[in-house]
């Protein structure tokens, strides 16, 4: 029995973690791409449980930095930034019920160079940004072009990157707000949070009817905190398993892969997003486990691990992980 | 000539500051309230620049917390609460215009006692919240209701509090967002700023054509960052003059009265938002009143003034502000 | 019977409030001034309760900075900063006292300009700092002289602003720590706070023998965060009266004068510091006052006032207040 | 050629990391521990560059805490608190070196159950503390004790955790503040960060003469934030193997092992400390390995690693790392 067969998607799911059918998501399918996390849009596709979405991402600035002599401020068009795909209506989903999306696989998508980074004007982890802002002159735009495949991200002559790609833009629709996809929050979105990678499930609350997932924002790599702003963006084909939970209460994101649980919470300041992953990882640990709140307390002093996916973002977003070795009987 | 006739409504606005026709919001022309700032929402209401709108707008509670033995965890019903008056479509206001709106009256509306404060699980500004997430018990809910009129606010047998109204929540659609009425940002929205009362002129940024003007939440008076969470909240009836600036760029919400003018910032920590507040009167003193940079920075460390609003709700509010003396010649 | 009479300092004191001997600290006396509070050093002076200091303070430079040509950087010797006067050992004060000290007069002294302002890299709101530690160019250095006397300070041949003087370094020595006097905590420090002025009482928790009253870094005015981290900074002559309050227990500096009471406090993130303030200021009411700790909470939601001292040093000061008509019978 | 042999210890250090003499900390030469960092205590040690320290470190309570029914409240008397070995004078240190120290091995010391953790009021991740002053009770005081052996930490019946050591609290005295030694800072103190442990080199900027190192409050395993506050704390006694570096100029501290270099800030906000740390990165990989900035900056946005230390004490510490497969040649 594989760690997926004992997942909560696989024991708890509608479709028990089975396959059902595969649905295209590509370019003709989509559409308009959405810049919201919101239920005013109109389904893309309607899905049953169970069933596979294979979705072709656009990347981050919509593909619209071809080169490194472009200029961000000149290409790109606030607040039309991070396109996703989506509304993807999942059948008989409702409020309080938990969405389950499992990462099949993530592959580069179009012509080399497939993956971009840049500096972008007041915007990144070591700058004055709109939030803090300062009167210190910006950093002068930059674009940095790489050569993305599975055996690797060229980062230069000298380093290649392992291909690690993840979903930087996941999550399901908020009730009755339509959120820039730029911000994570708890209904996911932009997380940038590299685990969030093949071989990992995600569970969302869901809040609307249908659960409207969204996706976008494919990575080939990155590092934790998402430095600079933008990591090695790529548009992608990315395949999703999609399973609905009934009867079960989460407050935020939860992942589950093969070693760990984690939590994940989106705030700021940075110590709030913390406290929110491990609160949450706390309570996951007392409902689904057994553990009375303080020794969860206690353990997770000892055992916990955090990992920074963006300090970048509207919300900073962190995770709280144990591993499954502490959990099982 | 009065210093509304020197205003920025009035030498800017379309309308000269002059007022023009009066339209009544009230709760029929209303019908459903709001519970987000956005543009998918039809107009309440179409009136050009000059028109002054009457709006009866409802308690952050719209209502339902009606005597002191209320649960407000069981009466409120997350995420539709601070219910909202409008949009209002202002003719002829496009992206990057100046929206104007001279604060009238603020009057209270409704049987007495008019005023409600509460406490609200994990909300406030002394408790553990859902961001700030602690193992802590909650505080126990309680309510209190006090008589409010223009002569005063009872707290209790001993004190009367004067009668200092203003706009909680007040402001324009984001352009594609629609964001919840509990949150502050660039647009306005749930500022709790005490300055936004009968006398002030606020200015915000035009993002969706016509500009979609909202608000609601009134308070019959409220202390620096309202504490606890929730100041007098009040039904009321509230008059607003509306006018339309070209011309004039700004990227955050900005006041003026008769003594000052002030730049609103809204984020977390608490720092950022003073110091968005801060730059935004750097440059209002640079581009309208031709300071150098360095000597307004200079200028304001020795007589800028800051207003703390609210330290409670999903982005604390700050004004910045400095004597119009300091800047007439 | 005027307010002073009835004050903390004045009811509470072991001298009743009634002035003792004079003594003269003047540069001579000071000799070499110090840059930590601590208890590592000697007292200068030993007074008794209701005793009177007149100290000569040197501005936060030591005078170095001479002229708007002069370089900080070359001419400031970190951690060489912020010179004060003291200790001054108080007789029978020993830990878990309080330390009441009411400013007399602040006079500027020393040759004209008296005043300096300054922009010293890598410090100050509105830029990357050595903690908010960023990429970004620092601002050139700049220095500002300003002439400043009881009649005003003249900011520029426009403005001249009222003399409103304070003390920005005040306070007590840690039980064990000395820690630089750049830093405000919970023993005052450097608050930078406009409204340590004449006519205010200050509080401080005693933590070592004698207490060791430390005080330097007057300024002339200054504004709400004391923006670009220096305000109109002079060397001073400042007069005190001290006394000792026996069986009160405070945990943060508090401040008394004729309109209201002010507990403040000082941390990171700016809410930190509000909440330690407001939660000190509830504490004040409920023990000397009466006030049940949740309708004191309600109350300052309704009628609790704010000031940001400063948000440029190690620790971020606010101060939390109340009108003292509404604590009155 | 091992790691260690081309480390800058060994490549920059004046006994170009080769072993001295060994010299004995044990209880009774250290005598009195000490609860600051700071230069104004005697040298318990006085050793050259290369020697090495074996030290007899007291768990962060003194010992104390003697059984699961002990009071934290009753048996800990702030602020002497997490004892400290040192300081230990380092011939020819000077202002401007770095002091290098290569940790050896950390073993459990004393009779069992050698760890404890525990739930100390007003402090701890999940909770309000004395900084986030808030109104909700405080959760009940707890202690848990645990065997902990280099076999292992006994958590509970089920769970035994792996024995990962570390130095919780490790640097060099301030130049003239003395400081708590539960506060991290740019001079090391207590970090709680679980890489620095056996196999791993720090470097320390010295700002004192003789560099003044001090240590203790040894972890017997930790997880990330050390959420509770209270990691598993035992005396140990810890080799250490100290040496100088000449014309090195550091920041922060700094962490090398087999496999990375780390770069470790301690700030509030959480967000400050991890940008003090990635930036004294970029500034290492700039200085030492000839990166260009933004290069660096890129490059870290695809491969740098966070580490959180801790989450509870006065400042947060972050480590900010990359591996040395990127950096070689």
């Amino acid at each position: 029995m594989s760690w997926f067969d004992k997942s909560y998607m696989a024991a708890k799911g509608v479709a028990k973690g089975k396959a059902g059918a595969t649905h295209a998501l590509n370019e003709a399918v989509q559409g308009r791409y959405h810049y919201v996390y919101g239920p005013y849009a109109e389904p893309v596709l309607r899905i049953k449980p169970g069933d596979i979405v294979v979705a072709e991402t656009q990347d981050a600035f919509e593909g619209k930095i071809k080169t490194e002599q472009d200029s961000p401020a000149e290409k790109l068009n606030v607040p039309f930034l991070n396109p996703q795909c989506g509304p993807v209506a999942v059948e008989g989903a409702e409020k309080g019920d938990v969405l389950a999306v499992y990462i099949k696989s993530i592959l580069p998508r179009g012509p080399q160079p497939v993956g971009t980074t840049a500096l972008i004007q007041e915007f990144g982890g070591l700058v004055g940004t709109t939030n803090t802002a300062l009167l210190n002159q910006p950093l002068p735009e930059r674009v940095k072009k790489m050569e993305v495949s599975e055996a690797g991200i060229k980062f230069n002559d000298r380093i290649t990157l392992p291909y690690e790609p993840f979903i930087g833009t996941l999550g399901v629709s908020p009730e009755i707000e339509a959120v820039t996809s730029l911000q994570p929050d708890y209904w996911g979105g932009n997380m940038d949070m590299p685990d969030v990678g093949p071989g990992a499930i995600l569970y969302f609350p869901v809040h609307h009817e249908s659960a409207y997932l969204y996706l976008g924002d494919c990575h080939a790599t990155q590092g934790d905190g998402e430095l600079c702003g933008v990591a090695v963006e790529m548009p992608s084909t990315t395949t999703l398993q999609v399973d609905l939970i009934k009867n079960w209460k989460i407050a935020w994101p939860r992942l589950e892969n093969e070693r760990f649980i984690m939590a994940i919470g989106s705030s700021r300041p940075m110590e709030d997003a913390v406290r929110i992953a491990y609160r949450e990882l706390v309570h996951w640990m007392v409902e689904d486990y057994g553990w009375d709140t303080i020794e969860a307390y206690f353990f997770l002093t000892q055992a916990g691990r955090v990992r920074l996916g963006n300090m970048v973002d509207p919300k900073y977003t962190l995770g709280a992980s144990i591993l499954k070795t502490y959990l099982d009987d």
